[in-house]
């Protein structure tokens, strides 16, 4: 008996450690451990505390919890230019021996001489011609493996590694705190629905049916064996881009989400459509001005400006009017990406 | 202590009948009361006996189980018109006054004039042109409130009861039993899905976000106030009919279905896609057999083929060929109503 006080005495310092790394000390650590403390930051927790609280007015019933969230410049890297272009102009050269018109057929000669000034001059016909020419006229079963292959191997010609490891680490783990506490995340991209979907899952933990973004038509065709297949003909069916985010977001949910993040002009109309829901809502917009760590780019460091892709001055002045939180990547991220030492 | 030897034995029966209630045994319960035991039954807890059970070959991760029903004559009686239509119809009644051209347009003025001999021999043409005028030109948010007055005090013309009390109970037991096994159920229609949006978590227990439906194009616009309204212009975006469904289908959700259930060459696409995907898939298609306690139609019935809602011979010989349930409403289901006596 004896022997036994001074062990538990000893112990009594590990077993209060023990009782502080249960559940109720759990619950109280950081959900946002790549977040600084900030405005930014304090305006997530405060909308999941408000919405999730059943005694709170701004309660959210758990059916009507919905996140939106832009991609290219939100969740992940798209300056210099979108993955999804990057992929684009790779497959037609890929694609080029089977199209031997292309060598003297603009958009696509320019592609394949290599010829980055020019290219940087594209317009959105242009652009639009060599999405067609590469992500249409096959059967969506066939499309995936082509994307999952380029993605295994390509690699961004800054960090030299796979482009789905250019996503934001913040922004994941706000993704998974809205999920832990009920809400379903979707992305909403000017992207392709199609090319999001082959990795979502795997990136962000976002299953195919809470991917929205430009679609090409889809056409239910009979294969030689009589098996029915879904084709995409050269035909697109929605754009996800400006107003099309709003209207997309209503066909796939029928309702205002509650929350949206964005960090272009092209997401404007969708952080306003959140914001005219009902209840305590959440918009917010990435701010590049990390040169250092991403870059920076946007009116604030008087870099030109483009259709789609850019915090303009004009979308953050609607911002502040509106009361939408502008995140720096530069004051409010701790780290931008997942393996930064 | 005596007195007590009787009473135990006399609770005895009690107590273990009490135990026969309690959960073990509540989950040998029928969870298709409302089903006649048969082959369509024997298939529906078949398919979810082998894709629910992690040690069978056919097993579905739960993420992936996805169950897709028609409604018009599948979930709901159909017969002799669509209930949209009957709204429709009614709603040109109500909107008249305000469209005194009408009197002297067709396909308004045989509507307005009640000529239901007429009205049968409408076009595809006339019933999207009525459709139009009394779903497009709003608000998405004006819509709702229309629809739901409207399903509150109609009563149909038989049964003297509202609308959405004709829904089959053997589906809703079907619906609710997929649910109970990790299945989410969408409602896969050719009527418009922002017509069974407005009721189908009241009647189905299933959100918006998991309808698909035909659906007219949406506008993102600005109202006087400069708040952002979505509008819906007078131009078809999703026809939702034979191959609409597994265009569609993708579109939302991305993958093949686990399930469908169909009634009429509508869904035959729907069916074939769902059978398309790898694993174990059930294929069901309602037979309107039952004169007496709902209708009979379609081939067997010698009755005239439309477009669109009906069980032709031709679909009917399809699912023999493919291994698809046929389910007699008159056979398969002990009742048809949850209001039967």
């Amino acid at each position: 008996m004896q022997k036994m006080h001074p062990m538990s005495s000893r112990l009594l310092p590990v077993l209060l450690l023990l009782c502080c790394l249960a559940s109720p000390a759990q619950t109280k650590s950081d959900p946002l451990p790549s977040w600084n403390d900030g405005a930014a930051k304090q305006a997530i927790l405060n909308f999941v505390r408000v919405t999730t609280d059943a005694s709170n007015p701004s309660f959210v019933p758990p059916e009507q919890r919905f996140a939106c969230f832009d991609q290219d410049g939100t969740t992940w890297v798209e300056h210099p230019m979108y993955t999804q272009l990057v992929f684009a102009f790779q497959r037609i050269v890929d694609l080029a021996p089977q199209h031997p018109e292309w060598k003297t057929t603009e958009p696509f000669r320019t592609v394949l001489a290599g010829d980055k000034a020019a290219m940087e001059k594209f317009s959105n016909k242009d652009f639009e011609a060599i999405l067609t020419a590469t992500h249409t006229g096959m059967s969506v079963e066939a499309f995936t493996p082509i994307v999952n292959k380029w993605l295994a191997n390509a690699r961004d010609p800054r960090w030299k590694r796979p482009y789905t490891e250019l996503v934001y680490q913040p922004m994941l783990e706000v993704m998974e705190y809205l999920r832990a506490n009920g809400y379903r995340t979707y992305i909403v991209t000017g992207g392709g629905q199609d090319w999001v979907r082959t990795y979502a899952q795997q990136v962000y933990g976002i299953p195919p049916e809470q991917i929205i973004g430009s679609a090409y038509a889809l056409e239910y065709q009979y294969d030689a064996s009589g098996a029915g297949v879904l084709i995409r003909p050269p035909k697109m069916l929605l754009n996800d881009n400006f107003s099309g985010k709003p209207e997309d977001i209503y066909l796939f949910i029928g309702r205002h989400p509650e929350a949206a993040f964005g960090n272009s002009t092209g997401d404007q109309q969708m952080l306003e459509y959140t914001q005219a829901g009902s209840g305590a809502t959440l918009e917010m917009i990435v701010l590049h001005d990390d040169a250092q760590r991403e870059y920076a780019y946007g009116p604030a460091q008087g870099l030109p400006s483009t259709d789609v892709g850019t915090f303009t001055q004009a979308l953050y002045d609607e911002g502040k009017t509106r009361g939408w939180f502008v995140i720096s990547m530069k004051n409010d991220w701790k780290r931008i990406f997942a393996w930064e030492r």
